[in-house]
């Protein structure tokens, strides 16, 4: 069966990666599964057809058959349970590989969301500059528990995992900050994500409908 | 097996059941899984034996035989992947309880986490009171696409699951706000939750801590 996901007509991320179709498309690829994409507008997004399929009117979706499903945490899930390769086969290993998942998206992004806030929609406020600085130590302060348990291991949990996914895909959020220098191992952590080919064709793809949507007209 | 969770020794909701540990109480109600309680000071949370067990230093934690797991959305999820009651059977509807677990901690929660934040680490900032009504706002647009998707519908997609669980517990952390009000088939939804006689065992068990962490000294 055909999967299709959706993801920006125009991303507002400048090519980086950073929307979350990525994290789905470097899932599909880890598993070896083609997928086509279908590119929705931000008008699209919060019109009745895009809403039944995503209620809070975001990307990415995926459709396969008869199934239909949104959340970014969610289809990676789905996909890394139907799928070898992103999932250990023992059952204490798997469930510790989701825990990081869950960490990911509910520990460590929370206040990463909350400094992209600031910046994006608060940026033009009087208390922005004297503010920012208690957000950064918001995210500095569960990437420095991060960085004590990950040491100089390669991944979270041994081998690579959805775990780490979804870990590199948050950490990414944070590449332009700076922050994530100031913790060298998390630092590498990351760059040991990027640099997987199956990272690299996810980016790649993304990249590629962000060019073709700011091309210049004919 | 044993199953032993954590929770704090003196929780900081006043016994209102906000402290995470309630969800995973609710959870292993549900599922009639019978279950300990270690509770753990503010000081053992950030020492390493609790670091060990939570990298983040926090609770809950969730230990059964050698299987050790942190993070309250990962916990939820083992136990209802692992016992009958909060995952239907069927393999799309599954997915979909799975998804609203997810969209609960990672669309729905981070904008309730940012409103805590505000009001409890910025109360006493110039900015509070002017900033306060944009974060609201944040709140308010995730609640907005939820209330319409629930409509007049009893759960989020059919039976009770994991998901609703987690989507009740999120909401519960408004209910001091008066947010959640403003979405009457919202706050009708978190009530079934709370009328649920499980929930209502693991707010009352984890009423029993606090009460018994604040008697006066005999």
């Amino acid at each position: 069966m055909t999967i299709t996901i959706t993801a920006f007509e125009r991303s507002p991320d400048g090519g980086r990666g950073l929307a979350r179709d990525t994290r789905v498309r470097w899932a599909l690829e880890e598993v070896g599964q083609p997928y086509e994409v279908r590119l929705v507008s931000f008008r699209a997004m919060k019109e009745p057809a895009h809403l039944a399929l995503h209620p809070f009117g975001q990307i990415p979706t995926y459709e396969e058959g008869d199934l239909a499903l949104f959340e970014t945490g969610a289809i990676v899930f789905h996909i890394a349970n139907r799928h070898a390769g992103l999932l250990p086969d023992d059952a204490n290993a798997r469930a510790r590989a989701i825990t990081w998942m869950f960490a990911a998206l509910n520990t460590v992004e929370p206040p990463i969301l909350e400094l992209g806030n600031a910046r994006l929609l608060e940026g033009d406020k009087s208390w922005f500059e004297e503010r920012l600085p208690l957000v950064e130590d918001r995210v500095r302060n569960q990437l420095k528990r991060l960085s004590a348990r990950l040491g100089d291991a390669e991944w979270l949990d041994g081998a690579f995992s959805a775990g780490d996914l979804m870990m590199v895909s948050v950490l990414l959020r944070l590449k332009s900050s700076g922050i994530l220098n100031e913790f060298p191992n998390l630092a590498a952590y990351v760059a040991r994500g990027e640099a997987r080919p199956a990272y690299k064709r996810a980016f790649d793809a993304q990249l590629a409908v962000y060019k073709a949507s700011h091309r210049p007209a004919d």
